[in-house]
């Protein structure tokens, strides 16, 4: 069974929408990179059993981003908020060689605090 | 029938999880804000039939953001991203005020770029 790791990214996203087993025994599988024999153990059902919950768990998670993407969504916006990062870092740079302005300084902060707050939310 | 304004949210994150007639049905209702007559005349259906498809449609889509939270989670991203492109702003005004530094003026036009984009996309 080769393991997609994309299924992490889309676990963020539909991991509420599997039922409790298809969860346990996919985040077992991609976050924790137990074995399907280990998985069979922690969660007291067979490897087939296990197989069958992680297969089902992938069939859900790419079903739904096929019809939302939404994962897709969030990366570019991501992306773009990467570029918006970098470029307001050579602003910062730039005035702290050259013009030395305190109110730029300052609104700089207010920028790069929100921008770390939208990192930690998407 | 009251309506929920933040059905029309809801229904760009995930209208596509509808049935075509729930999803007619409802964007008819939220979108065009058509009377049930007028959609059930449009969609060759009941008045109770396409009650029933706007309730049937409601719900998924509330159980889907109850579950997901998808449409809160852009909401908040919206809303930071309207601070830093007010800031942004801010400083871009400063700089023509003050500094007139055509790099400063550069780099903003790139960030004011990026934001535009992730604007279109949530």
């Amino acid at each position: 069974m080769a393991k997609d790791m994309n299924i992490s990214l889309l676990l963020d996203f539909y991991g509420e929408l599997l039922t409790e087993k298809q969860r346990e025994a996919v985040e077992f599988y991609y976050y924790d990179d137990l074995s399907l024999g280990e998985i069979a153990a922690n969660l007291g059902i067979s490897r087939q059993g296990v197989r069958d919950n992680i297969k089902r768990a992938e069939t859900v998670l790419f079903e739904m981003e096929e019809k939302l993407q939404l994962a897709k969504k969030f990366g570019s916006v991501k992306k773009e908020l990467e570029t918006v990062r970098k470029f307001v870092d050579i602003i910062n740079k730039h005035n702290a060689k050259i013009y030395h302005s305190d109110d730029i300084n300052k609104n700089i902060d207010i920028i790069l605090a929100s921008l770390e707050k939208v990192n930690n939310e998407i």
